[in-house]
């Protein structure tokens, strides 16, 4: 925990000041309420009346606000570049970081009432974005949101977005919510569902090695909101940061009657021993758009006679452990060996031949797939 | 669903229009990328091909950006005034409601990583402040956030942005997130937890008179959810909503045992036929700190000989619905007489001469209670 003092920037000091010393902070003396740029240097007391550091804590004006935010981004070395945001409260798109905000009172941000959804950028097209944006809706609907736009006005907009980004190879992700309104627990207050959209460039490069899981000992969330795509993802925060802390890429999740479920964003499948493609149904998760995808391209591998058939049905953890191969899958993913599920090693302990595969296929699907899954974005 | 062309204000059309022909949207022309205020109106174009409207998306700089929110916000006739906000991100107070926003990168906006909690403003104090603060310190743990500043300070800086906002009257909100950073999953690339405050006035008057509540039929979260006060509160609003199309104020989630649990954004107690004040124990549901209040202030009846005691024990949903009294408590709802629970008519269907008699202890509690759950701000 850093203290107070290295919260705020050193900008000039133009007036009032408390006295540092003890007085309980904040003296009763007036303070003119609206002044811009002024700071109040506070003695900060605990409530034994002992002091403990002294602190600032200027009022700013918008412009002010905003600058500070500007720098405070400019700061952090990214892993990230945002090339462009929309948002529909501001009615257009904006390439300046800085005012790529959503308002306080966006029943997402304090409520979580929002769903959201991804499209990788590959090459100058959008991958699978009617695929995402038919889940976009549905979560939309589940959530009882509904959307400010028709869908075909939202597709719009999202390539117009990745188009003024210019961005050839990245993501993009777009949220939509019950909007600004008020603090109510209730979103009756609020005026107008939002769409908010970004574009993202990564500058990781992905990465497809072998990887390790562990089963995850946070509780998964009732069917009823697995299936949709809200912004309620604290518990796969807190199964991913459990994963970390394990030294395991992701978590996997166990449904309530034990049987294997997913990860906290992507979905789990494996390869049998009598090789077989097995994903779990998809009634009490997510459904995968990659995962799905995967599953068609896997007939390539029926047809070489790489794979004996593709089954989606339930998984129990004994089936899933002793498998011959086991993969995550999903658009951050793309497809990547598991090597090791807990103590189990799957398989050989290396990265399987049908997971390898299924990789390749997912890849180059990326790159020269078909209209239905290749969106042309006209920058 | 509104049409997109009522979407952006009408700005001046500086320069590029694509034609409104039904030419498949974002023709393929270069666009000057990084122009300012340029406009782009694109035909609507359905995966059919056929025409369905016509919209401006236009690029903004992030003046622009601002005043756009700032005139969106002043649209609305708002039954809350935001007065101020404090943000670690900027470093500082603020009371232009178009700078009340977040960073749309930061975790709690787009994975629901951050937790919050509030606390009245009567007559210039803050009732129960220091009680909040340790749900709010304790949320935080629970989400695996590290607070940015020690409570103390925390407990300085929402002193202050109450005594800048110079409201004597109103709330007091207040988040921590695991702050900006990038859109991962996993907060590691998020630079650093961030702290919100909010002071609002709400417009409307109290109102304490007797309500109907339903059982609600959306899954309650896991425990481990449901102890902290955290920002993944889908569930309440759909509760909530399905309150609202039910005619009932709220609705009321029982556990996985189908005892009785809490409502969305409030505990439950009950008046037993033997004039006992019964509550359902915390220990699947938010620790209410107006529930523990009011449990504390009940005394008073016990001694007055209203009630013969208080116990806080499981309580199934026939003993709720058969007791004398059922009321909601909580720092919003205050203490609320509950008339009806479904098809029960509660008590002789009016509201209860104990709720009556702890809502008016809460009432003077909040006015003149002792300094413990009543902190002066100095303005
Ligand atoms: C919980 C969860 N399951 C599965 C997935 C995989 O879905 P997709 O392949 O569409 O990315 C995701 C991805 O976002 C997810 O969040
Ligand atoms: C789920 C839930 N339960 C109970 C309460 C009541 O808590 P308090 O009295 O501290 O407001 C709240 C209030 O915010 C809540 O959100």
């Amino acid at each position: 925990m850093a203290s107070l003092s290295t919260l705020t920037n050193p900008i000039s000091e133009t007036c009032f000041f408390l006295p540092k010393s003890c007085d309980l902070g904040f003296s009763r003396s007036k303070i003119a309420p609206f002044a811009r740029s002024n700071i109040f240097k506070n003695s900060n007391v605990s409530s034994e009346g002992q002091c403990s550091s002294t602190f600032d804590v200027p009022l700013l004006s918008c412009s002010e606000v905003t600058e500070r935010m500007r720098t405070s981004r400019e700061s952090h070395k990214a892993k990230q570049l945002y090339l462009a945001m929309y948002s529909s409260v501001s009615g257009g798109i904006t390439i300046d970081p800085a005012a790529m905000v959503i308002p306080m009172d966006d029943h997402m941000v304090h409520r979580g009432h929002g769903v959201f959804d991804t499209a990788a950028i590959v090459n100058g097209y959008l991958y699978e974005l009617d695929q995402h944006l038919d889940r976009f809706v549905g979560s939309a609907t589940m959530a009882k949101i509904q959307i400010p736009f028709d869908r075909e006005s939202i597709r719009q907009i999202l390539i117009r977005t990745v188009s003024v980004s210019e961005c050839k190879n990245g993501s993009l992700r777009y949220w939509v919510s019950a909007g600004p309104g008020d603090f109510q627990l209730s979103p009756s207050g609020c005026h107008r569902a939002a769409l908010y959209a970004i574009v993202i460039k990564d500058q990781s490069p992905p990465d497809h090695s072998g990887i390790r899981v562990v089963t995850s000992s946070i509780p998964i969330k009732p069917p009823q909101f697995a299936v949709m795509k809200s912004v309620n993802y604290l518990p796969n925060v807190l199964s991913k940061m459990e994963a970390e802390e394990n030294d395991a890429y992701a978590a996997i999740w166990l449904d309530s009657d034990g049987l294997v479920a997913e990860g906290p964003n992507m979905n789990v499948a494996f390869v049998t021993k009598e090789k077989e493609l097995l994903m779990p149904c998809f009634d009490k998760i997510l459904g995968g758009c990659t995962a799905k995808r995967v599953a068609v391209l896997a007939a390539n591998l029926v047809k070489e006679g790489k794979l004996r058939g593709i089954r989606v049905e339930n998984v129990s953890v004994e089936d899933g452990k002793r498998a011959d191969e086991m993969m995550l899958i999903g658009s951050g993913v793309h497809v990547r060996s598991v090597v090791q599920w807990d103590e189990e090693v799957i398989g050989n302990g290396r990265e399987g031949p049908v997971t390898q595969a299924l990789l390749n296929l997912l890849l180059e699907d990326m790159k020269s797939g078909p209209p239905t899954v290749r969106v042309h974005v006209p920058y």
